[in-house]
């Protein structure tokens, strides 16, 4: 039986201005806190060492690739990571990642409880837009920043727990937990930078928005008996309001653990991993009861087609 | 724009000793409580006609062949055919399906106004177990009773309306919901019998039971843009409670009305058909946003594989 401790490091707003110390800096406090109350694992949100910059429309590359990391890690984030090694806990975080060969994505990285990276991914549900769009509140501009991540849905086995990770608009789409419920996933980490308005129904609300979240959330963790955790960066960076409303949630699609503020936070959870098991052997005994042979619309088709 | 008053028809509890033609007269006095509020469409549960019969474990198929309905409408039925039409009201509704090659599914139909029958479901999802199981508390001899659904998951466009329709244990499943959402789908109907006791884990207790079913209702609404409605079956049959709890959600997960009973109780919603239009073309625009290529595990993997 493997229980662990999970800690959500949900952070406040980080402005345009902030330097990635700075920021290392609130997430190493954050560190701290969580292995002080025994987390082994402290789960960071989606672009954790910047702002949200898909909010910015940038025609000049130079400029976009300011936001980028060319290593992981590097000396911004050293400090991070040997904190962590020091203190035995693992992170995920998320960060905007520039490859070698100039491939732009929306990635987050897992260690082990040695600041070893032992697991990548990179954001497949890339949400907004790739032009500059007057009709929005303000821009969302992942489709024109990122390329859809290249690697797939996959899980790692980390400190005996078997762990996927997913990013922001990810959680809303029931594949995302499928493909890492099939895995036999126990924990799923995501990160996420929510506007608090919808750039398209402003008249759409907060709580709305985190209800949407919420649900997407619960239900993925119940219907692959998995936790999830999801971590948010919240608070208002240089006027634009992001949601907040971390929360930590068990096989049942219970929250055990929520954030109730829009600045770091730290939430925990004491995850006893064989809650997993119960639903895994009875309702959601795959091999028992998915009927792949009438599923093929989810893998043959991406769009609608309304034949009636 | 197309509107529609829904009404989801709760039935309580029918006992083993009940007729059809018993079960048959309450349905129509929820029909006519219906349309006497405007409503033109009337969802009714899984298996209407007759008690939850596969809790019980029937050695003699000739037995068990006295619950199932040889064709459709027949004798039984065709009173709540025929005042449907009159009223000008569209029903849908379960009941166990004998084929004249004797094929044996859980099925439903679904009618126009003019009550003649326009679609049929299988249901895919079969929960439960095929054999006699001494280590449960009751029986849920689904796998036994019936084969698999061989229908696939299908919409058709009724009253204007794009629907599909599900059963129970499919709810559960975010397939389900997307096979009919990547068909434009605009109201899910589902009918359920769910025991209000875990048959595996007496002590998880209703108010659990009630939340996964709401939680999957509302999820699937919520990341296809679509209406559903979850009707159940209701109340203490010979001795096996069923939870209640029926819901008519909006395509933004949100619930627009809910039994309050568990017994005969009708409940309704005016639909705005138009309000599937925003989530549909927005965050689930599925053409601009769904990334099948790495969806692969769905439709080739049935079960868990543990791979790490």
């Amino acid at each position: 039986m493997t229980t662990m401790t999970i800690a959500g490091a949900q952070l406040g707003p980080t402005q345009k201005a902030d330097s990635r110390e700075q920021v290392v800096a609130r997430m190493i406090a954050l560190l701290e806190q969580a292995a002080s109350k025994g987390a082994t694992l402290v789960v960071y949100p989606e672009l954790a060492l910047t702002t949200f910059f898909p909010r910015w429309y940038m025609p000049d590359w130079n400029e976009v690739d300011t936001w980028f990391e060319r290593e992981m890690p590097n000396g911004a984030t050293m400090p991070l990571f040997e904190r962590a090694r020091d203190l035995g806990v693992a992170i995920t975080f998320g960060y905007a990642e520039l490859t070698p060969d100039g491939h732009h994505f929306n990635t987050s990285i897992l260690t082990n409880r040695k600041g070893e990276i032992v697991g990548k991914y990179r954001k497949i549900h890339l949400p907004g837009h790739d032009e500059y769009d007057p009709n929005r509140g303000f821009q969302h501009l992942e489709k024109r920043y990122f390329e859809p991540g290249d690697l797939g849905f996959n899980v790692w086995r980390n400190e005996g727990v078997i762990m996927g990770m997913a990013i922001c608009n990810d959680r809303r789409w029931p594949e995302t937990y499928r493909c890492l419920g099939l895995q036999g996933v126990e924990l799923v980490t995501i990160g996420y930078n929510t506007p608090a308005v919808n750039a398209e129904m402003s008249a759409e609300g907060k709580e709305k928005r985190l209800f949407h979240s919420e649900l997407s959330l619960q239900a993925g963790a119940y219907q692959n008996a998995t936790f999830v955790a999801g971590i948010a960066k919240a608070g208002m960076e240089d006027g634009h309001p992001l949601m907040g409303g971390s929360i930590i949630v068990d096989p049942d699609g219970f929250i055990l653990a929520r954030a109730e503020t829009e600045d770091d936070e730290l939430i925990t959870a004491d995850c006893d991993f064989s809650k997993c098991a119960f639903g895994k052997s009875t309702i959601f005994d795959f091999a028992r009861h998915r009927r792949i042979e009438h599923y093929g619309r989810i893998t043959s088709q991406t769009g609608v087609k309304v034949e009636v």
